[in-house]
């Protein structure tokens, strides 16, 4: 266990430790900055990936997405792009610690340049949780790497609507997680971008409480149907999870 | 009593009869034919209508949900509009029944010839329970009538929202029931008629299943922000509603 501890501990930096997925993975995270939320926990249990998807995650960050998606699903060619130095990094560095350098590639750069990089309609599987504050909208965050997590101020909404459309082959899905004040926008983009909302699920903290997120699947060139799921409640009384949460945690 | 039922009775025709709605009003309603559902109670509860309002509902139909907006409303100028008119009949005689006609007026006629018949820009709100189904999809209602107020026959999704976009001021509300497999093409062309989508609530029948409802509300010339409800749960276990839904019904 000692040894365990000093043989992960080389792929650290000041001011990182490393979390424990609970799911036989584990993750590099700055100590005081960004880390991940349920979001990116149950992006990656919504999200539907085949074996043989090739698997995008925009705006990946510390690559939570790609190393639940490596845990989750058998697909063997996972990618994460970021912009920020630092998170890309530690997202590397994650990957060598899980050693899942065979399915799992972090790149660093702006998703606006992805489909110029990867090519067009080159992925099965585009996922994304995105900074989801507009702009100059709300008290930017003093700490600007976080910032740049959770606002639009590198990229937009249709910037990655835009992206993971481009990047998708005909019939390829992408799955998103966002905050539902901007459901109407969302929708509105995706549909511009040929991308079909086909599937939604609205996540309520509580039963009788506004959902604070939503989870929407499109696919591109689909039809005009979408499936709205039952809810997702997160507590069934404060500071306990509901079943379904406490599963999607375990992997379920 | 007796005497109330044949005074009653002077407004029906044959395989007519006359419903209590339970909060002072009653509806006229074919026997055997289309009966207004759960959906009209829901719409009427959902909307807001101020006092000075001037108020349209868009495919009226038997005139339940202007007679259900007057009970709940103070709005004194409530007008409903259907093409069928045999149901345009009996919205009139439903309104007689009930001494509304100094409140609601029941028109006769085509929802997409409603702007140049009223004029442009002209009600603060407009409600609508359409025909849910898609033009041709889904088994035809034998009974004509019927198919017509559950089917796109008469008029689709677009006339509607086009309609009652030209028929709001500036910064009025439009109000609608739909199915949610639908919700994408909803807001999609809300936006288009510059109906934003403000304010959505998800109507689920219990807690762990999908929606069946979805109530919207569009603002004419409204930014883009949209506020997503708590869940409406229609039923605490099979056969009991849910306390709100209750006091829905009692018109709370």
């Amino acid at each position: 266990m000692n040894q365990t501890m000093t043989e992960n501990e080389k792929y650290l930096i000041p001011d990182e430790e490393i979390d424990d997925l609970q799911n036989g993975y584990s993750l590099i995270q700055s100590a005081s900055g960004f880390r991940f939320g349920m979001d990116a926990v149950l992006l990656a249990a919504f999200a539907k990936v085949k074996k043989t998807d090739r698997v995008m995650d925009l705006c990946t960050g510390n690559g939570i997405v790609p190393i639940l998606l490596a845990a989750r699903t058998e697909s063997n060619s996972i990618s994460g792009i970021e912009i920020q130095e630092k998170s890309a990094d530690q997202a590397k560095r994650s990957v060598l610690l899980n050693h899942l350098e065979d399915r799992i590639r972090i790149f660093l750069g702006d998703i606006r340049e992805a489909p110029q990089r990867f090519g067009m309609s080159v992925f099965q599987t585009v996922t994304c949780n995105p900074p989801y504050m507009i702009g100059n909208h709300g008290l930017q965050n003093p700490d600007e790497a976080m910032a740049i997590a959770r606002h639009e101020i590198l990229c937009t909404m249709e910037d990655v609507i835009r992206t993971a459309s481009h990047l998708l082959v005909q019939g390829g899905r992408f799955f998103m997680v966002h905050r539902p004040f901007r459901l109407a926008e969302m929708m509105k983009t995706m549909m511009m971008y040929h991308l079909e909302p086909k599937r939604m699920r609205l996540v309520y903290p509580f039963v009788d409480k506004e959902p604070n997120m939503v989870l929407i699947e499109g696919r591109k060139g689909g039809n005009s149907r979408i499936t709205v799921e039952k809810p997702l409640i997160v507590y069934e009384k404060p500071g306990v999870y509901t079943e379904e949460i406490r599963k999607i945690y375990r992997g379920g």
